[in-house]
């Protein structure tokens, strides 16, 4: 599909009309996209949506039929509209691979371009990195939540519009879910797809063992039977272990029945026993309706028996403490060469200035101790060196010497190409299992959670302070 | 834009699998669309996404790289795939037009065809209406607190993926929102497109006033100025009123300045005063800044000045009470002309069997009494007839005798195609905005609102309990 140059904020527009006007528009000029504060209250991010993003960039260009309605608007000159015609964006773009675990405050996306193409992806960028974390960090922490347990995304109905629902379907499985029961997903990012039928399957047929029979006989070998239509444990449970005596007798098997009201800790207690004592001991149990993480959480605490916890709503908006928005923002830290930062009354909302780096300090074993944000060239971040809270320049900590200091980013677009082939989404998944095990115990936590550290380097430190001397003297004299 | 037929859950496919294997693919089915709660705890709902959703089911259809990839998954047989391979949706559905305030357990969709395709669109519809409706309700919600402020769609760059941002736009302006940001979503559909500039465009230039100058030079009517880069009231406000002078002088006027950040109630007055001591006084105020229904109604409550709201996150995501999602379902009714319920121990669950008409009773001079679910022929009901409580039908009230009972509802689609031409989104808005009026006080209120009414009529009530002896003996049988 054609990546519409106009799914963008207008005010990119009018910008980029602006600079263009002033001659401003080829300046070089660096964005950092970052969020302020870790989603759901959480002690973590799992970072993703880099991928469709990077799709997006690499084709992007603006159609005669845009051009079109632009100057129907009548706020544009020819001009501006003739650049739109040739323009293709150019920039480059330092990123962490999809998967790695992030934190509050540090420079994910790095883009660098002309002032007005880095300018123009801001909306964009946003819009798909925004969203796909915030679902990947919230199946990050229902996979905790469900333990052995697997978790299958089943949220497109709820989700917020069809392609809310494919983006979820693609990031919820990089954050850690084990299939999906949205087709179209499957077919496009190679997921596993599952399911399992309705109530209104039953009620098409005249009773429920009738109902159960038919599947059972389309599907001998993957049959998920819903056992609630009626009464779980006085009519779906015994009509499904029928028909599993029945599947079994035909050399096949029940693959699971799935619970979807009621008290699921109890139920599936009182489901496993049923499906035990009759000799299904494999046949596993499956639980949908309204869950997440505090939901799964409390049913493992009362000794619920789920293998499967299929996650709809919850998931696939990632709805939660924290609202349904990861706050992504995206900031000039640099024009001209020249570092910039925005300095306002809000400290939370202060920016770290210039061109910067991410380093993680792996202890030897391999276990994060913690990052650091440092500038491009920074002689003297080293292992020992000591760094800074960024929000309270007096806290400092010192790298213990014994740790390496690893680059979580690399290129992913230069001058407008990809510089790799797209990773699959299993690696990513894998990337993410492997980092959240390696996190300090208690970042995982869904109350009070561990405070992973970030720090900034003594250099970094320096020139934000330089510019906030700058920009008050600037003031004065205004 | 090809509408995938494999965006759905796997269970639709499966089950559409099963009833074609069972020779049932072609009874005739009916099933209702409605939800069961209010969003947001509110007093009603607003009606949108049903264009999107006829537009989509009108083109369904299954391509030959779809139906390869479902025989790769090996769950499907080659009749199932050839029966894919020639299907068309040819179903009848019945709906109120877009913009209809409507309430829980309403029929909304009411679709009519064979089991194996209104089955198949379960997940597609409820995915497009759901979040659609979701996000009017929220946008009529802000624009009630909004009062005679003009509200503006922000939220693409928050919204849940591209498509999310593009529906967003959409459903907002239905429930009253005046534009969006959103430039693709003012093409496609032909929406009022509005925006200011960023804090980066202020950064790129040496100083505010700099900067505002440049961007005032290039958009001289037009210009929106954000004022709170450095200090909104010592610098950004005077700055912004030096450039409304210097064009002023040029035969132009500023048309906004932007408030980004701190006490919006406190800034806007203050900022009022300014501007109008300075002969501004047509110079509007625009605020942004995390804004939802409950912060609007405060900073009005506390004398805020502000003539334009810019909502993004909380409107575009529809964040708020009872989450992000409008927990639609869609249920069978009908089969092989025999109403059908589903009978659970969850009242709340149980659904109204048969085919229904929905009914608004209307009192002489317009106001909206209460609404009435009622059989499709239902020769009893008429004004001054006794209605009963869906969910407790021991409760019953009579119509009054001179009210018109108006069906909400036509049909939209039939034999698969539209019965007639798309409605402008003006239209839509311009219903819901008159629907809004005549409900009864305190409706709209946001904290326990007033309980509209919606009733059954008694050859209804009789059906359901009919049915529900029909299931308990059943049970008893088996």
């Amino acid at each position: 599909m054609h990546p519409p140059y106009l799914l963008t904020d207008l005010y990119e527009l009018t910008m980029q009309a602006g600079y263009l006007e002033h001659g401003m528009a080829d300046k070089p000029a660096v964005f950092d996209l970052y969020f302020r504060t870790n989603p759901f209250a959480g002690g973590y991010a799992v970072f993703a949506g880099l991928e469709p993003a990077l799709a997006y960039l690499e084709d992007l260009h603006c159609t005669t039929a845009e051009i079109d309605y632009l100057q129907g608007l009548g706020l544009f000159n020819d001009r501006f509209l003739d650049y739109l015609h040739s323009f293709r964006f150019h920039g480059t773009i330092v990123a962490p691979p999809e998967g790695t675990v992030v934190f509050a405050n540090e420079p994910l996306l790095t883009v660098t371009g002309t002032l007005a193409e880095v300018q123009l992806v801001e909306t964009v960028l946003l819009n798909i990195i925004n969203f796909q974390t915030l679902v990947a960090t919230k199946a990050a922490r229902i996979c905790h939540a469900a333990g052995d347990g697997e978790v299958i995304e089943f949220g497109l109905r709820r989700a917020q519009g069809p392609d809310g629902g494919m983006s979820a379907s693609r990031a919820a499985c990089i954050g850690g879910a084990r299939g999906t029961s949205n087709v179209l997903a499957g077919m496009r990012f190679d997921l596993p797809v599952r399911g399992t039928h309705a109530h209104s399957w039953v009620q098409s047929f005249p009773d429920e063992l009738t109902a159960f029979r038919a599947y059972a006989k389309v599907f001998p070998d993957s049959s998920v039977l819903l056992v609630d239509t009626y009464d779980t444990l006085k009519s779906g449970l015994p009509n499904a272990i029928t028909v599993a005596r029945e599947l079994r007798d035909r050399g096949h098997e029940l693959r699971a029945i799935r619970l979807d009201s009621g008290d699921l800790a109890y139920l599936s207690r009182k489901a496993r026993e049923m499906l035990d004592a009759a000799g299904f001991a494999n046949v596993r149990i499956l639980a949908s309706n309204e869950l997440d993480e505090q939901v799964i959480a409390s049913i493992r605490e009362e000794g619920g028996r789920i293998d499967i916890y299929g996650v709809g709503t919850k998931l696939a908006t990632a709805s939660g403490i924290g609202g349904v928005a990861l706050g992504g923002v995206y900031k000039l830290v640099a024009i001209d060469g020249q570092p910039k930062m925005k300095v306002t009354s809000d400290p939370a909302k202060a920016t770290l200035p210039g061109c910067k780096q991410l380093l993680r300090a792996v202890a030897p074993h391999g276990e994060y101790v913690q990052d650091v944000i440092c500038l491009e060239d920074d002689p003297l971040l080293a292992p020992g060196a000591t760094v800074f809270d960024p929000s309270n320049p007096m806290r400092q900590t010192t790298l213990p010497a014994d740790v390496r200091l690893v680059d979580l980013r690399q290129t992913v677009l230069q001058d407008g190409r990809r510089t790799g082939e797209p990773e699959s989404l299993d690696a990513m998944a894998e990337r993410c299992r492997r980092d959240l095990a390696l996190l300090p115990e208690g970042c995982r936590r869904f109350i009070n959670p561990h405070n992973y550290k970030v720090s900034i380097s003594s250099q970094l430190k320096e020139l934000r302070c330089q510019l906030i001397e700058e920009v008050s003297s600037g003031r004065k004299k205004q």
